[in-house]
Order: structure tokens, then sequence, then C-alpha cells
């Protein structure tokens, strides 16, 4: 069986790179989530420099906005090392450049790591049961939310019934839709798949992001995943949202953070 | 009068792009530091996009280790909009690249920003006269060292006595040697001139970064600098180490964050 996020972001090479289709499931509106486009241009890297299947970092600057349909990823290899290689590539739709991405791909360990030291502390969520889904309003206006299980915090959705928290942190238990079990790759793309975090400020509409970087520091275990996007500081007509992903074994699985405009009041 | 920094950091423009001289006070045992790498990179990226003079964000991929001397910077920019511009640039040396590099550039606000909201809590740092100068066995190997003064919190400057604290956080005074003030290019190199945080966890030894991306959120206001490092995750080999600026106003100006591989033991 291949699993909806797998046929979504499948490439297919034809010696200009490699062709997707971007599937409209993927939408915010009328644009093509980012973290989506993520997995989309992994592939193609990961297709790119063999034997080294993981993104261990990547950064994505978006420069347009991206549309369901056909898609190119244009990678170049930087530098290929014996444990690592880091890859630029272009995500084209006609003569556009959407989004430009830096990445180092290589090997996450596969069952015990050599030595796992994290101070960061696990954050509390209640369980699955007790959480709170995607309000129905949203899964109209956010086609992509049909794509997964998404269980608010439920002292965080208080923006859903126009009562935000004010405190800038949103969380919620994650998992697709059709049972398919996160990897590294597909984590690039869940860092970016929660609502924007200004939603928990009061200022729900869109956040653009201009920049995006992903840390992939472990391969997930199976089962559901906790996601956290919270922000700190807002300056400048921007906000930073730093985002994290632990496993379902209480393990810091991914760290993300970008850089967004705040949305017009 | 020009300050070393600045004629440090300088680039010519000759047609392939821009050259520079990488001075060996930059150096880091003998390869030069990433920040200053930054600094340069910055300057050619600012003469290439007129009217965008600021660095908002910079993502660094580090491919090779730069050596003092003769540099070349190239910058392609990959997208001009009104208030801000996106660029690729590579800084090379001989057919060697160093770093590739992705950042937006624009104008960050002069005088009152229309809108701050920063839950980040500024650190605390005893008074500069109670923090501790750069150890002289590390003044000797780091020739960089001598271009700033560094202060660092007592509490956390074991390591220079062999006895770490092991919480994994730096924090120190900053302000260049010569009475340069930081402006906003100037913290792209600042946030990876303290030593890796690693060194507070009994782990000194050279941790060669894979990527760093800057955010620089305001305009800093003259004076010392508050600059902290602190990692939270070690796993797979490598830690991810966060940094701070907080300017003499009590402002949150620059956020980082880099992977890097761990020192060997």
């Amino acid at each position: 069986m291949t699993f909806e996020y797998d046929a979504h972001t499948a490439v297919t090479p034809d010696g200009d790179g490699f062709v997707a289709e971007l599937d409209a499931g993927w939408t915010v509106g009328a644009a093509i989530n980012g973290g989506y486009q993520l997995g989309v241009v992994g592939n193609a890297i990961a297709a790119t420099v063999p034997g080294k299947p993981d993104p261990l970092v990547m950064s994505a600057y978006y420069l347009s906005a991206t549309t369901p349909g056909p898609a190119r990823v244009r990678p170049t290899v930087r530098r290929m090392g014996g444990s690592i290689a880091t890859v630029a590539a272009d995500l084209v739709q006609g003569e556009e450049t959407r989004v430009t991405v830096l990445g180092t791909f290589g090997t996450l360990e596969v069952g015990d790591d050599v030595e796992v030291a994290t101070t960061a502390e696990e954050f509390e969520l209640p369980p699955v049961e007790e959480c709170v889904p995607v309000p129905a309003a949203m899964r109209e206006l956010v086609p992509m939310t049909s794509r997964f299980d998404m269980r608010f915090h439920p002292d965080q959705v208080g923006w859903a019934a126009g009562s935000p928290s004010g405190r800038g942190v949103l969380s919620a238990w994650f998992r697709f839709s059709d049972g398919r079990d996160a990897d590294p790759m597909s984590l690039l793309g869940i860092v970016d798949m929660l609502p924007p975090v200004t939603f928990d400020l009061g200022r729900p509409g869109w956040a653009p992001t201009l920049e995006l970087t992903v840390h992939v520091r472990a391969r997930p275990a199976p089962g559901w995943l906790k996601v956290r996007h919270a922000t700190r500081n807002i300056a400048g007509g921007m906000f930073e949202e730093d985002g994290e992903i632990w496993d379902s074994t209480g393990r810091l699985v991914a760290q993300s953070r970008q850089l967004a405009r705040l949305p017009r009041r």
C-alpha cells in the first residue's frame, strides 16, 4: 500500500531535475503549505545523494506562493562528503522559483544513539482523547487539515472561539490520517502543519514564512507525535516561530525555527 | 577613522562578484571564524541590493575550512521585492567553496518599532567588572579573541580551569576592542564569536558548524552587548546551539541557531 503522503511527495527524474505533482489536498487557502513542499524537495535531494537518505538540516527561503499542479525540483550537489552531503535545490513552477533550499543529508542512527543528552523538557499535553480536533470552520478553509489528525491542547484553542490565550503557544497531537508513521523526511513538513502561532495571539490570517530551518535529530518512533509552536519575539513586523516535535517515546526528534511576517490587523 | 571590523570585512566589486582579504586576526586555530565570514558575505550581499542594507535572516552552510588570505564572494539575487530581497551567495577561495549562504535583506526600523512584544526573558549577567576576561591560554590559541572585549559570566568559566559546569550555557558581555559599536551586519558575526557551548559541557575542542541561521530583529543600541549560547539537545553526534544577543537597552536584537558536530572525546 502507498500512503497518501508518499504518493503526494513523490518525485520522478526527467533529465532536468525531478518532476512532481503538487496535490491540491495540501492547500491553505489557495497556496500550497510550505512544509509539504519541503517533503517534495527532500525526496528530490535524497534521490540525488545515494546512501544519504535522511535530512539532518534544511533551510528554506520562500520566494513566491506555490499553487497545486506540476512543479520541478532542481537539486545541485554543493559538497559530497563521506557521511554527509550538502545540496542546494529550487522548487519551480513554470518560470517562477517558489522556494530555494539548502540542506545537509546523511543517515540518522537506527536503534540506540551513541550519546543523547537532552535538557529540553517535554511539554505537557493532556491525553489525546481530552484534546480538541480541528474546528469544522478551519477544515473548510484549510483543506490540508484532512490529511492528518491533529488534537489541540484544550487551553490553546481559544482562538477557534474568538478568545485566544495571548500566550503565543500552540501544541497538538499529530498523526497522518491514513496511519502512515512519521519518518525523518516527513518531520520536515510536520513542523509547518499546525496553524501559525499568531492564532494564539489574536492575529489570525496569513503569516507568510520568509525562512524556515529544520533540524531533524532522530528517527521518530511509530505512533502519535507531539508538536509545539511558540513565539517569543515580535518586532519589525515579523515574528519568529520555534517548533518542536517529540515522538511517542518522549524523544525530541526535530527542532525548527522560522521567520514570518506578522498578519495584518 | 575606519574601525578594524569594517576594514577586515570590506569587499570590492571586480566584475566576478566581490574580492575580500580575510584577515589572519580572525582565526580559531588555523581556520577563519564562521561568524566573521558572514560579515564579509553580508557586505557583498548588501552591495548587490541597493536600498536593502540590513540582514533580516541569513542561513550559512559551511563546506570547507576557510583560511586567511584572498577570497571571493559571488552573490546571485534570487528575488527582488519592494521591501526585501533574497540573495544566494558563495564565499570561495581558489576553486573551493567555503560557505554557501541564503539571506533575506531589507531595512530594520530606525527609532521606535511599530510593535514589539517579547516574552523572551533577558538573561542575568553580573556587572561587567565582575565578569571574567578571556583566559590568557585561550587568547593564544584563538587569535580572534583580541579583536573584542569579552567578559564571561563568572559561574560559566569553570571550563577555563578544567571544571566546566555541565549545564551547557555560556554567556558574556561583548564589545569590539576598538570601540566600534555593533550594527545589524556585525550581529551576524557576533553570534558565533563566543567559544562553542560544548566548552561548558567538558568537551573542549573543535566543534565544526554545519549550519548557522541568524535572525537580526532590531538595530542594536550603542554600548556593551550581552551574548548567550545554550544547547538543549545532543544526539546523533551533533548538538544545536541557540544564540541570543541583547543590547544595552535590554532589547533582544538577534537570535541564532546552529547545528554543529560534537567535539571528539
